[in-house]
């Protein structure tokens, strides 16, 4: 690979808000492709950043939730995470999330890196979080709009899990297939 | 885990269609959280399903191809994928994107299942596929709102790419990590 084979950047000619849709806010950016001058109006969802935390038990084991979700309308098996609230650092968001919707806390945390959700149409990165020794102290905090239930699972477990299909979540699969080796 | 520990779906109370971005439709379901009764307005953004595809050649360098993204608004290294198209089977719709954006086509294709994107939110699937002893056949075949090119890496560079954060589209990163060992 060589760097001066790079294609070039858009330049960005207009923009302008769309609706505002509550999980996200569309913006129109309007720019023009430096390979053939054409202008394209490109529709991008803005949002804040989201965290995924892989939280291991003493055990090893892999703390899990289960939850109905309203965009495939199926049931979901996950691992915990959720919406940076503003002003919140990721850490202190991963923190929460996991306290909140698993009632389990740790000492022992380490930042896995952000990936892109989609970098086509949203703006938003995904932090992951490893947990590590975690114990459960807390009691369950959910949202109105949350029903969830939190379960441990084994690496045998879960592989089983992703084998039938239970967990389908790309952003939850990608987050554990960097800590543990669950294709192989 | 047992399965007695399930949380209830969500009954659906009313649909009504939201406004059309192009890029997706958005539908409003009210529907009843189980847990306490309340009622919620979520909102779903519908699409077709996308296709990704591992495409390795006989010497098993991985094709990859760079542009320039609107969500984010940065250059990403990815590899070959897009929208199935109406009525396209999404193994069609692979071969095609395969051969559109970097001109490789191939004789063994193996499916390795969907994921979702986004259950929360979204209603579509990712399907993957590999493709393997790529041969490069065919002269690119952009749309007018498409501008990359097209490089193959060994998996030395594909890990060192991952590593100096080149690569972050989660659904890119998910399809390699099935196929390669690209974390570790």
């Amino acid at each position: 690979m060589s760097d001066d084979l790079s294609p070039k950047p858009w330049p960005l000619l207009d923009s302008w808000s769309g609706p505002d849709l509550r999980i996200c806010k569309v913006r129109y950016d309007q720019r023009e492709n430096p390979r053939n001058g054409q202008q394209l109006d490109c529709v991008i969802l803005e949002s804040a950043d989201w965290v995924n935390v892989v939280a291991l038990t003493p055990d090893k084991e892999i703390v899990t939730v289960k939850q109905f979700r309203f965009g495939t309308g199926k049931m979901t098996l996950e691992i915990p995470g959720g919406l940076v609230d503003p002003g919140e650092a990721h850490r202190a968001a991963a923190i929460r999330e996991l306290r909140e919707e698993t009632g389990y806390t740790s000492n022992k945390w380490t930042y896995l890196g952000y990936v892109e959700p989609n970098p086509a149409i949203r703006n938003n990165y995904c932090h992951q979080w490893l947990a590590e020794d975690v114990q459960l102290t807390d009691e369950l905090s959910l949202d109105a709009g949350e029903d969830l239930v939190v379960q441990t699972c084994s690496m045998k477990e879960l592989r089983t899990a992703i084998k039938n299909g239970e967990m389908r979540h790309s952003l939850v699969l990608l987050a554990l297939s960097q800590v543990l080796d669950i294709w192989r």
